[in-house]
């Protein structure tokens, strides 16, 4: 398939996302449609660094620009207040000025880190998403949501503020690890979930080529999700409307989840899935759907090497979890609750007792 | 004369500067007009702490609100990242969320890092200014820079994230330093020259009733100083077109003295009274004014008790700090040079020899 272009329009904040097969050596191109600037810093991470990175800035170099590799470690502890005080340090020694674009080029850590970095070096440089996992490619990289966490809080910090462009190479899917990959599907089966009840009976259609990881079929997986997830930002690009909150399906018990493994234990797509089915099951415990609508999500996600049931947990400790939840509104737990597959809408009309029972195993 | 209020027109970003005599007294209702929002964090400094911030804090409480009053170290040296990191992590504890709002009650630099805070908690929480010096209220306060510094550079991480208001009490002046009084007149003379021959003369004409703090012509000098930058930030937001450019008249120079002497043994208006002559000698030596242009701002500096012969410095020390500077661009010094009293051009065409010339007395 040729590669595909999506624009996400926000007025004089829009941008394109490409998605396609082997488009990384492109890269220097994407960027030169989009700014003049010669002077790139390339933030990757220690996974991502040798199987791709390098390589960027290689196309980037070969094009006659400047480069500078910033590589974090990897993994989600990075994504704190004194990596991110590092990284300025670094590009300040480095010679970045207002003029430099910042490239990120990894998962959904490395892009958020160094977005955050894009949005405040010189109060601002162009940033430009280049995101490997699948994760980052269906869900994070698209948006402007950038920032880190503090000890006490994931994403507690940060900024909207929404890449040049982004580029996207399905191939490099390749090389991920079997449950990265899995761990990004629960995102892409909540867009289905959420607003898309065609995708989600396309995914259940096409499984085998997925878990397989047919270039063609995850190229049409990843541009479906961007369109999606690029519809829901354009209606309310600062999470002020209530709209983008839909996408937080299944996530404010994969919050507590994560944090009730102190992070790291769980992938946040395996506490997204288990969130799912809990949301689902609250759903149907309260009337909104029926059984074969959270059934059909549990079989897909199972399908998808993902887990379906918290079984593990303490379900006061994570009742308990869910309201530090940022969004926790005017004392009420919010819960993003399916009406159908392909639909949800926001409740906090939920008792306690109903989530709890939920989280008991008493669906 | 009655409190007055000002438009500073950025579309949704929009807001009102409200400059009065005796104003603090209405912060909980300013607050209220602009946002329903009950839980204020009211960030101030350990000289405004007992002065001012208290009295607001009591305000605010009176009106309902729940208040959390942090206080950081008066001085530039708390403008840093670690200073930011304890912020944010302070507000977390006390429970701070996306619906609290910011309020700024202090200088330029308890402005400057609780704007980052604002910009950056939750991605973003309305932030309100209540500037207590005049550098602030003229400057500062008004056009959205908010960051911190870095050892190796001022300025250098940030944001624009433009107030839900600004709330000007003049009578707060009066307990005001009078060495941190004269640095903020510095900035006032600026507008004049830059934009406002009229004003500059109305400077020259009040200097007594101007030093003797007289209460109605502080809001006047103050409320022509936030209409002329609000009327520079309306037209460049984001300092893009090189029009908000203009309001870096002296501060080349500034800069580097400021760099040359560590920060801290010279107040950024005295920097910048002596980098305005500076700036008015090299457009002198280049033919665009004649001398007395020139003599008219050092006299009118020196009534102001500044200022403006940088006598004791290394020229070319100070010519090397000043290619540090953020606004150096595509390798070229560039300087905000006066045509007349009241207007000034941006040009690269200077020759070093003119600059070091100037640093060296020889205007």
């Amino acid at each position: 398939m040729p590669t595909r272009t999506l624009r996400v329009d926000l007025k004089e904040r829009g941008y394109d996302i490409a998605i396609g097969s082997g488009t990384l050596p492109q890269c220097a191109e994407f960027l030169a449609e989009r700014s003049s600037s010669s002077h790139v810093v390339l933030i990757t991470d220690s996974n991502v660094d040798e199987l791709y990175a390098d390589a960027v800035g290689d196309y980037f170099v070969e094009a006659g620009l400047e480069v500078e590799l910033l590589v974090i470690e990897a993994g989600e502890e990075s994504k704190n207040a004194d990596v991110l005080i590092d990284l300025w340090q670094t590009m300040l020694a480095e010679g970045a000025d207002r003029g430099s674009v910042v490239a990120a080029v990894g998962g959904g850590v490395v892009g958020d880190i160094a977005g955050f970095v894009a949005a405040t070096f010189t109060r601002g440089v162009p940033f430009l998403q280049i995101p490997t996992t699948l994760l980052a490619q269906v869900d994070s990289s698209v948006g402007g949501k950038v920032g880190v966490n503090l000890p006490e809080a994931k994403n507690i910090v940060g900024a909207f503020w929404q890449p040049l462009g982004v580029l996207i190479d399905v191939d490099v899917l390749g090389t991920l690890p079997a449950g990265e990959f899995a761990a990004g599907m629960a995102e892409v089966v909540k867009y289905g979930v959420i607003m898309d009840e065609p995708f989600f009976e396309y995914l259940e259609s096409n499984v085998d080529a997925i878990n397989a990881r047919d270039s063609e079929t995850l190229q049409y997986v990843v541009e479906r999700c961007c369109r999606l997830k690029a519809d829901v930002v354009q209606e309310d690009e600062r999470e002020e409307t209530g709209r983008r909150a839909i996408l937080n399906y299944g996530h404010t018990f994969a919050h507590a989840f994560e944090a009730a493994t102190q992070y790291g234990k769980l992938l946040h797509g395996e506490a997204v899935a288990m969130g799912m089915v809990c949301a689902s099951q609250l759903a149907e415990r309260i009337g909104l759907i029926d059984a074969q609508a959270t059934q059909r999500q549990i079989e897909l996600l199972e399908a998808l090497s993902l887990p379906t049931r918290p079984l593990e947990f303490d379900s006061e400790e994570i009742y308990r979890l869910m309201w530090h939840d940022k969004k926790v509104a005017d004392g009420k737990l919010r819960f993003v609750l399916p009406t159908r597959l392909g639909e949800v809408k926001l409740t906090s009309a939920v008792k306690s007792g109903d989530v709890i029972a939920i989280l008991e195993g008493d669906a």
